[in-house]
């Protein structure tokens, strides 16, 4: 076979379809067809969550994982931090002309591991090739449906004193992703947080059954997130400071570079919103997962009329946080 | 607001917010937050099908259609073909820093249309921004969701003597696009077929309830789509070359590039294979509809062994086609 990608291969022949056989459908264990057309399901509830995210990271491979687990775990969580358990995954791949056909082998290689670690099935994919130049390397779009299997969906319901949870560090994606770009100057030894977080999350919303709300705090990180759930339902969210957790390198390369944590993203961490009396449950079932071992009540919501987020410091002091702006960090996820 | 995309519109933050609410919300009617996690949905009955596909065509508008009008059509075909009732779709942007938010809005007005028109509702959305030069333009990533209503799926079941239609003439979308880039060296007064077929393919199907199978020969054309579909079911297909409808521009022109309209890509057309003793019937339907009124029964499945395609002349010999090999024809779709 071929080393490398041409554009042959995206013209829907004969070259597409060996590509398609011995990379996609070796590893999705799929007939032709699936792969091809429209794929027929039928699902067991009637109740589903659907979303849709495109994969621009650069570079494809960093520490902690690559674009392909990146494209399963991130539309993962997007379905388990709705309370649906993922089932299927469709993905669409847009190729750049000279891509090396094993890194692309490898990155199916690694959807198909992290696609079976999660219980989700690829049930359709498609392939593009666009000339050199055209693209940087492959971009990767996953599609999900999940079932809300025992109608347990966060609430959207909140009442003051309810507590703000993070499942562990944040800014660990961000930092490793930028530090393996070399645009950092050092190198940096971290890993990016890239999971899956559905049985975590799913665990959850299994033991708590008024799980206010929970989102997965990636492109302009836990504080844009936050910002978001303020606004939405005018909540007045306080953030104590001192207790959210950074790693050491995380924090000291942030300063280095004039960055803020709070607005770095992550690939497998989720924010909780949870009644106030619940919270030490919640925190004792996270604290049972690797992906959860560094949660911590991070804040409160102590109004539920006017939209806003505060961080409290450490000195007792507070400032309005809003969303990430004027901060280039492209191509991050 | 900005003229251009630029990377800050996709990080997330305060740009990213601006640019879904007014571009994407906008126009397809949606909360904020539809657009940005999973949509939750209860879907009438449990039988569903699943397609992606990804766009990529160049140029993004082009005579009779453009990409936006595309990634609604050709996934809502996908669906169609396979039997089932369109009914969602999530769409997934990956667009160049630089690009124009006017020709971004030309587009998404597009997309809004073509669902309103074809009765599927956008139901989640993402946009990434890439540097200039790490795409061209605008890429979009459709999955769509369809149902299977009354169980009339085709049945992929074939007999010797199954007649096989295609609904209208071919070649039009490749050589319309071909034009519009200027490849052809001369212009051609040619539009593209891009079209939703759902309401009448999904009328074939009601009215027929034996339909064997329907595939849209997008990408490797005609030949390339009927070689698949022979392959895969073993079958023996006789084509009657002077049967098939070509437009005459269309035939003057590939015979001038020296192309082959058979492996031309169409985007509005859809390949039927029905019992003989319904053809009649399937035909009277197409006609009566934009889409079909250039239908054709175009050959016969001879045999049920084999798995080839083979092309009469009209001089009567017959001629072995095989998949879509070595003609380069990137970004058609």
């Amino acid at each position: 076979m071929e080393k490398r990608i041409s554009l042959a291969h995206g013209d829907g022949g004969e070259l597409s379809h060996r590509l398609i056989k011995s990379v996609f459908v070796e590893a999705f264990g799929h007939n032709n067809e699936a792969m091809f057309d429209a794929s027929a399901l039928t699902i067991p509830v009637r109740d589903i969550a659907v979303t849709t995210d495109s994969f621009v990271i650069k570079p494809v491979f960093f520490p902690g994982g690559s674009i392909g687990k990146l494209a399963v775990a991130g539309t993962v969580n997007d379905l388990a931090v709705s309370g649906a358990k993922p089932l299927y995954l469709t993905c669409g791949f847009v190729i750049e002309e000279g891509f090396e056909i094993s890194d692309l082998r490898a990155i199916v290689s690694d959807m198909a591991k992290e696609a079976k670690k999660t219980g989700v099935t690829i049930i359709a994919g498609d392939t593009k090739v666009v000339e050199r130049g055209s693209a940087d390397g492959v971009y990767i779009n996953t599609t999900g449906i999940g079932i809300y299997e025992n109608g347990r969906k966060p609430s959207l319901q909140f009442t003051e004193g309810d507590a703000v949870i993070i499942s562990g560090t944040i800014g660990d994606h961000g930092i490793a992703v930028l530090a393996e770009r070399g645009e950092l100057g050092i190198s940096v030894p971290i890993d990016s947080d890239c999971a899956s977080l559905n049985t975590m999350l799913l665990k959850v919303c299994e033991e708590i059954d008024d799980v206010r709300i929970m989102r997965d705090p990636t492109r302009g990180g836990l504080a844009t997130t936050l910002v978001e759930i303020a606004e939405d339902f005018s909540l007045t969210i306080v953030l104590n400071e001192s207790s959210i957790p950074v790693r050491e390198e995380v924090h000291g390369m942030c300063e280095l570079i004039g960055f803020d944590p709070l607005y770095i993203a992550n690939e497998g961490k989720a924010i909780l919103i949870v009644p106030n009396e619940h919270k030490d449950k919640v925190m004792e079932i996270l604290l049972q997962f690797p992906e959860g071992k560094d949660a911590a009540v991070i804040g409160e919501v102590t109004g539920t009329e006017k939209g806003q987020l505060l961080l409290e410091t450490p000195l007792g002091s507070k400032r309005l946080l809003t969303r990430l702006a004027g901060m280039m960090l492209p191509r991050i996820c």
